[in-house]
């Protein structure tokens, strides 16, 4: 999964309704690592973090796909999500996003970092 | 969207928790379609299917990704999920995947087919 340059996250709002939005994302410590960058946004009212702060359950997703079926797979990290403002935490999240995303090394993120304490992982390959 | 040859479907249980699968899918008149397949499961306990059962609020996303970050663009659609099992609605979901995937031409799907009703989309692209 670490590998992986796309990962997609899924959180639940207060209203009960599940989100998704494809993230970048990093290998930091025992932890997965996102942060809100300066790639344009369609809203600043970001449902993600809204979610995370009243519900932490949150899902990561890689997956990849072929129109070859033989060639599917998908990993999947459940666990629990926070915002960390504090350091070392949010430095060295800056810092595995930084190290993985050549943009970042010349414009790390700015914005809150996510960071998921996995609780669990599930995955999925095709085999016969 | 309905170009996308894959994309992860959102659901949230009774525990609060979201989840996140990958999908082949198709449109079908107005409405999302996927069903569960012969593709091996790691598991025949289907979260997605118990999860829209006790809360039909779903999201589909489909994104790009590329390491040239002005490639990246996502589309979600967001809508309440419902199992059918009555003709015409199956048939059409399982014509609509035929149609799409070849793989189902020879061997359509056979589990239950989860049709989407999209309430809204919502959609972002890399621009300056």
């Amino acid at each position: 999964m670490a590998s992986a340059r796309v990962a997609r996250l899924a959180t639940t709002g207060q209203d009960q309704r599940p989100h998704i939005v494809p993230i970048t994302f990093a290998v930091s410590g025992e932890f997965l690592v996102t942060a809100i960058d300066q790639k344009p946004k369609s809203t600043l009212d970001l449902r993600r973090l809204r979610n995370i702060a009243a519900n932490p359950y949150v899902a990561v997703l890689c997956d990849h796909y072929a129109d070859d079926w033989s060639q599917l797979w998908w990993v999947r990290a459940d666990g629990q999500a926070r915002v960390v403002d504090g350091e070392p935490a949010r430095g060295a999240a800056i810092a595995a996003l930084r190290e993985k995303y050549p943009p970042y090394r010349s414009d790390p993120p700015r914005g809150p970092v996510i960071r998921v304490a996995v609780e669990s992982w599930s995955g999925w390959a095709f085999t016969e």
